[in-house]
């Protein structure tokens, strides 16, 4: 893995400076070989599946090992709209003349080696090639064993296929076995950044073991606040839409916060609604006292991700007690406020910490295709470089260029010269 | 110091949300008490200059740790440079309409807590101080114990202004005491970020100590090449100056290479004029079999970083080569080509992977101050989230903001409802 990655530095300027038609073009390829070979992709998915039922995995699991025609055209119509993306390299964000030959520029340029380790789901390797390419970037691919047939088949075909349309043979490169991540998190002097996937527990394990950046998120405590002044028509369908459509995912509402002032009559009608829908209810004292239907909160407290249908409930205080709650209990990825008072709504965006803030929306819509950003890599809670989903944009970084005509410090230093900067 | 991040981390929204008007009155208020209390700072540096000169303390260090008159009114000019920059907050970079009744915002934030531990320079200290309030940061500030008496009446002139204007009481906190290092590195729970700036050893071991994001360089191993189509007018001075302008200083370049097109005769006569300036040169076998004055390189080789009028020289066969050494060698810090052949230049500007490449300028220019950003907290060579100076800029972070009326996602994902993206 050292000598694959040291490679893979070693030709990161050529990727970086590959045309975006070449980068277009491999897309292209890489769409039509997906399709020209989905009989030996799907015979491969079918080997996973049959391993999975042998070693009786649930349902839920074997729906995400699942590759066949309907994911096939869903992950085709992702690399339609990556194509239809303009090129987030070469573009210039700062062009600043800081005397009148010497000139300033800031140019997005990708980040170099990525190592991308993720979860057993085949059209993930698709997405995540993909967004490498079109950004730029060299990469290693690690994904979950459980698909390791059908990975292989389709790495085959992306790799073929980016090969074809000149991009470097070491732009992409599969890691096949799980002993390879650790060694990859060896790799501090070739890879420039680690992307990892999957449970809180694996990402705490790829954090505490390299050296090598980690973009990535552990929690996702994601809170509703509901307002004196919501609105009741929306209150029910948003808070069973950020729980219930897809309780394992990151951006799904763990906590919901109820303003004293919310009339009871209304919270009585909210409670009923959540448990008629299948939702476990828990809550602190005050809130077990006051509903028979809530249980206790786990050890856990208002800290917990469930990431299935149980959902914690407080009373608070209005916004003020629920912005602290949340900068505090929560886990700054995306909150959300359902209220139609403005000056409420204002404080409650500024307030709040966190990489998503919403009015009268789902939590749920923290998503780079949602965002509009063709895809995504990942979701970041982190606060530096790239925050919420991390789509082309965060798989680029800059570099600055100083264009001059023989300038040197020295006659700055001495006042023979004069900056003068001007915006170009 | 758990206690003080702690706190810190509470008030921080507070002051993510203070009006550009308080911080900017800060500023002035900063200015204005700096030159008020002018005495009392001068007659503490008095204190640290005699605790310096009985610690026998080379005078390059006095020289750095000297704070006068004229020192103070750079730092004022700084204030003024700083308060002249627009807002860096609240800036929307993206607003894209995500379906009729749903809009994306994507405006710039502070970072939140940072942790910034600089050398022994009074200045560091107004300087960093002034960049965190302008960025609506929150930071614990530790500068170097060789001017504790200057840094302590200095932060405390500065804090009482600050608190004047308006800023919360935490939104600054001295740390003092050498251990305190150690504590604030545990803070990751805390902490978002610590900006270290010093030696590399130092740098290192704060990377190597702590879970916390950490924002600097370790190496500065810069290069020049001079290609075969240089003017030669402007080689010696721009060898010159990027090498002795400040020897000490990351961005002084450190290798020579110079294309064997490179006329002979120009050569000898560069090698003439650096050696009689006082430069040390160094050189492989080659380098040392054409001039007797040419040392042997050290252990190190080529990725020596001297910071000493020592320069190592290399002939390489064009800018491929040129290329490939410092793409291998370098520490992606600021390299620059002397070239007045556009293909070679363009060649050199696009594959050179570091934080600043330079067309016939010194690499001494990359530096905040030169770069129009008023400041810098220090210069990254990481390629994440800041690279090159770290100006104020490089201090914020975003959030995502959406607006909606009640939108859910199951709407868009069962197909009754669909996107239609829109920049605004």
């Amino acid at each position: 893995m050292q000598n694959i990655t040291h490679q893979m530095k070693a030709i990161a300027p050529q990727m970086a400076a590959s045309s975006h038609q070449t980068r277009q073009n491999a897309l292209t390829a890489i769409r039509s070989a997906l399709n020209d070979n989905k009989d030996s992709i799907f015979s491969a998915n079918t080997k996973d599946l049959s391993r999975a039922n042998e070693k009786g995995l649930s349902d839920a699991v074997k729906k995400r090992l699942l590759f066949n025609e309907a994911k096939l055209n869903d992950v085709c119509a992702g690399i339609d709209q990556l194509i239809a993306l303009p090129d987030p390299l070469g573009k210039t964000d700062l062009c600043r003349g800081l005397d009148s030959d010497l000139t300033l520029k800031r140019i997005s340029v990708p980040i170099g080696v990525l190592g991308v380790i993720f979860e057993a789901r085949p059209d993930a390797m698709i997405q995540i090639a993909s967004l490498c390419i079109k950004s730029g970037n060299c990469a290693i691919l690690k994904g979950g064993s459980e698909t390791m047939e059908t990975n292989a088949a389709i790495f085959s075909v992306i790799h073929e296929a980016a090969l074809n349309a000149g991009l470097p043979e070491l732009c992409l490169f599969q890691a096949d076995s799980h002993g390879q991540i650790d060694e990859l998190l060896a790799c501090d002097a070739s890879v420039d950044l680690i992307i990892p996937r999957g449970s809180n527990s694996f990402v705490k394990y790829i954090m505490e073991h390299t050296s090598i950046p980690v973009m990535g998120h552990s929690d996702g405590i994601c809170h509703t606040y509901i307002d004196a002044s919501a609105d009741p028509k929306k209150v029910i369908p948003l808070v069973k839409d950020a729980k219930l459509q897809y309780t394992a995912a990151c951006n799904a509402t763990e906590t919901l916060l109820i303003d004293r002032g919310y009339p009871k009559a209304l919270l009585d009608e909210l409670i009923s609604s959540l448990s008629e829908a299948g939702i476990t209810l828990r809550g602190d004292e005050e809130m077990t006292g006051l509903y028979d239907n809530i249980l206790p909160l786990t050890d856990k407290g208002y800290t917990c991700e469930y990431l299935e249908p149980v959902l914690s409930l407080k009373l608070v205080d209005g916004v003020n007690e629920a912005v602290d709650h949340i900068n505090r209990h929560g886990s700054h990825h995306t909150d959300c406020i359902i209220s139609e008072d403005e000056g409420v709504t204002d404080y409650f965006m500024r307030y709040v910490d966190s990489a998503g803030v919403y009015h009268n929306a789902s939590t749920r819509f923290a998503d780079g295709f949602r965002y509009g950003f063709g895809a995504e890599v990942g979701i970041s809670t982190g606060k530096l470089h790239a925050r919420g989903p991390v789509g082309l944009e965060g798989l680029t970084t800059y570099k600055y260029l100083l264009y001059g005509n023989g300038n040197i410090v020295g006659d700055y230093s001495t006042g023979k010269r004069q900056f003068n900067f001007k915006e170009l």
